[in-house]
């Protein structure tokens, strides 16, 4: 049977985390065994108004779902994590979810909000540990990132072991944790290895990340300097060691911190549960308490590093935060850098803290958790693949990461570029994309999950741009005599109060075609409808320049 | 009369060009005379669907006009000239414009579309020139930006010397015309100047900005570098100098040169026209003689740097070009950096283009037209005003040049920062805001100047958020009875044959919320509607997280 289905095979389906970023969702098969790594989500685009997040179309998962034998997670980041509540739900069979310490604390939490049933079970595994599932092991393998306990995956099949890195950086001086295990990827890479799937977020940057302790030292400058006022940290609510170090320098300097916004109370919460971040006694207070201190001796941790607007941070900048003011004087440091499409909300938040006479500093106050170049030289010469699967990343990156690796000697051939959907057919010879599975976007807004497709889209994004005229009308059914209307009601298009004699004009356009349908007794609704949108568009684009949605509704009456 | 009128003040009032990019519009008055410097154009934000630019809010001036002596340009970027023509029109008065040649022809071409009427008159002036204007003289000083032909303005009055720098920077080895006129400005200097406006654009950034000819060498070793391929370079259409680079090295390596893009094409032959670019015999070719030409021995100059998603690179990117094919082996160079807010348009664009087999080049191929601060410090040093005014900037970039001006010597009381509207009264003692009129921002959607406000931008964003549900019934007029619906017709909502069970769900709460009004006989207008909406908005909240615009409409029938 297995050799029926592939041989010696293994296949590998990425659902996510090529093209768009984000999202990250990798099917691998062999024979009658299917394993997932990750399960994340994807933020929108300015281009899907309305929608919440979006997670893989997992069509593909749930045809096959009797021969998922696990998913693993390689850490706890929303794009590797998020689509989790959805996906599971999704699927009827038993499921065991495999990842590390804060990884299962964070899914858990997680599960809190978006039950999935008595299906699921979560387990943790260590580092080393090694988890059979089908004809696949899985090894976790220690490595750096921006959130703790992140790992990178060894898959066996039959047909060979394949990498996987999850996203990493290698940090020689980790603020938690040690370096990641470079001996293990070395030893796989004398063993043999496959295929490498390799993180590609900054392979277009060339040189080493700079570790998540030169951080440490810059706030500890920064806190140095600013003694006289209060100091409120903005970062990602998920980068624990960011916030093990913003309460390092704040103990350091005798300040007491308080935690804020959701997310980071969230994960926060769960990484002082599991022992992943640790705070001296006293030094972490609740928000409210923070004013029985002196304001030079506390310290603010807040969401909204990325300008989000319902995030803390932009809610002080906004003074619309219940329980912060922001203060002339008071130190606002933006640890990170914009995510690309956030830049100009982040400049706005900074815009208005400015203008309250806050002093905000948001330049060399972060470090990526992604490899750049030489990093990523340095994996692949360690692991040695025989083919290099670039992943996370958009196409230039992707790109990029195949630019380096054609530079170590893996020959371009065997570096194939896959799209989502695209079935990676891998042996020891060769590397063949064979086949196309279903795959996409999902879009999720409020409690509806894929009800929103491309032609809402659409219809949203025309109506964002010059917005609708309805136009309604009443007619006796028999006769099609016209018994009420047309009236007009427009939202959206031009300011109704000021523009009185320019919706008269409209209307005089719309009388005029209501009535010359009625002359030529062409009263079909399609006829009538199609003649209503053709005059007053030809007639709006004419004198105005301007597309509003027209929608022209008929009642009839017996 | 005139003592009464401010005295030995003089009024500075910026209309624009603060808080947001763009828009750049300062008002002068002294005595009975105003004059204006710069009347430029935004770009909408993401916040103001459909529309198509932003132009000042020109009522003060309007009330005014009477006393209005001139306006002053000090270069040819549409964030300094784009306002010109909706301004101008609006103005009942003979208006003369003076500015630098390249400037005039800029706007001159914009006036071919853009009709002013005769009461216009561009005038051009040379640097060093000295206009009277009431009483006002305003004299051109010779810089450096992105654009040839750019100047700053010293503005003399009664009440003292106020220099305005435009958009500059100092560039040693300009690509054409000479360095900024330093002289001049330390002369102004020693003999006491007021107070200086000056560009803020890069106050963030330490150092001093390179040369335009760096780009140059850039180029030629990119030219060197890829012999094989045709080379496509997407710069600003108004940035002349780069094209002249572009054009220096595609001759230097034997190539052929189409100009693609609209603006590119009209500001180039403008350019070219007036000597402001030189191109060698026989290099410029038109875009359909270029396939005459073996394919490594062209290049195309085109618009599209920002992925402007109408532009010509865009277009070559999505495959809509009508007369450029991407080809496998292409080099696109970008030669711009994203202005913030367009990056993800930019990388969509690059990974459009990589996708297609291109190679694309965008790091290192620019340098900005902006002084970075040793620039701003040098400026400063010149000049010598008593009063620090910084302009052209978000606040974030105002405060950065507010330090750099305090840390010269500059006492903060003589750094005022402006707002939009601030009337700041500036004499030998003092520079006070005494004032605020009338100012914002003006949109302009197609054809229609001011017609869309916040109304308006609110319910495009609304309709975009969750879509609408459009309700519908008709009533007999005296008893109320209903004829007809109650029917419901939704856009951007939901897809409607997907959700047709939920779509029923909805239609019965409409039912019950009609049928409950009839039962309870209030069947005024005002009551019906609001039930309505209520009970919709409640029910579809509830079961689904969303908020549609919810438009119901009664038709009456006797």
């Amino acid at each position: 049977m297995k050799k029926k289905k592939g041989g010696l095979a293994v296949r590998i389906i990425p659902l996510g985390g090529l093209e768009q970023i984000g999202m990250n969702m990798t099917v691998f098969e062999y024979g009658d065994s299917m394993i997932i790594v990750d399960c994340g989500l994807a933020f929108p685009s300015e281009e899907m108004p309305g929608i919440d997040l979006v997670i893989p179309d997992i069509t593909y998962v749930k045809q096959n779902e009797k021969r998922l034998k696990g998913i693993f997670i390689t850490h706890g980041h929303e794009d590797h994590i998020g689509a989790l509540p959805y996906v599971l739900t999704q699927l009827s069979v038993p499921v065991t979810v495999y990842a590390t310490l804060l990884t299962v604390g964070i899914v858990e939490k997680k599960f809190e909000e978006h039950p999935v049933g008595p299906n699921v079970e979560m387990k943790v595994v260590c580092y080393g540990d090694t988890i059979k599932a089908g004809d696949f092991s899985v090894e976790f393998i220690r490595t750096n990132h921006s959130i703790s306990d992140s790992a990178a995956l060894a898959i066996f099949s039959p047909a060979g072991v394949i990498v996987h890195t999850g996203d990493f950086k290698i940090d020689y001086t980790p603020v938690f944790g040690d370096t990641a295990d470079l001996q293990r990827f070395a030893e796989l890479g004398s063993q043999g290895v496959l295929a490498m799937l390799c993180d590609s977020t900054n392979a277009v940057r060339p040189g080493f990340t700079s570790s998540e302790r030169t951080v440490g030292r810059t706030l500890d400058a920064l806190f140095s300097e600013n003694r006289d006022h209060r100091i409120i940290v903005a970062t990602f609510a998920s980068n624990v060691d960011r916030v093990q170090q913003i309460i390092n320098s704040a103990h350091r300097y005798g300040r007491r911190v308080a935690v804020e916004g959701r997310s980071m109370v969230n994960i926060i919460g769960t990484a002082i549960e599991l022992g992943r971040i640790s705070i001296p006694e006293g030094v972490l207070v609740d928000l409210d308490a923070l004013k029985n201190y002196p304001e030079n001796q506390t310290v603010i941790i807040t969401t909204g590093s990325q300008g989000e607007s319902m995030a803390a941070l932009s809610r002080m900048a906004a003074s619309s935060h219940k329980k912060v003011t922001i203060l002339p004087g008071d130190v606002v440091i933006i640890s990170a850098t914009p995510i690309p499409g956030n830049e100009k909300a982040v400049y706005k938040v900074i815009n208005e803290l400015s203008r309250k006479g806050a002093k905000v500093i948001f330049q060399d106050t972060h470090v990526s958790g992604h490899a750049c170049q030489e990093e990523i030289k340095l994996m692949y010469s360690l692991v040695r693949p025989k083919f290099a699967l670039p992943v996370h990343g958009e196409y230039r990156h992707l790109m990029a990461q195949a630019a380096i690796v054609e530079a170590l000697g893996i020959p371009k051939e065997n570096i194939p570029i896959m799209s989502c959907g695209d079935v990676l057919e891998l042996t020891q010879e060769s590397a063949k994309i064979v086949n196309k599975v279903t795959h996409g976007a999902v879009l999720v807004d409020g409690l509806g999950v894929g009800d929103v497709g491309n032609i809402v889209l659409r219809e949203r994004q025309n109506l964002a741009l010059d917005g609708i005229i309805v136009v309604v009308m009443t007619l006796e059914k028999e006769t099609n005599a016209l018994l009420a209307g047309p009236d007009m009601i427009s939202r959206g298009f031009v300011y109704i109060r000021d523009s009185e004699n320019y919706l008269d004009e409209i209307q005089e356009v719309l009388d005029d075609a209501v009535y010359e349908c009625m002359e030529q007794k062409k009263m079909d609704w399609s006829h009538l409808k199609n003649t209503i949108r053709d005059r007053m568009s030809d007639y709006i684009w004419k004198t105005m320049r301007r597309s509003p949605m027209i929608l022209p509704i008929i009642m009839e009456v017996e």
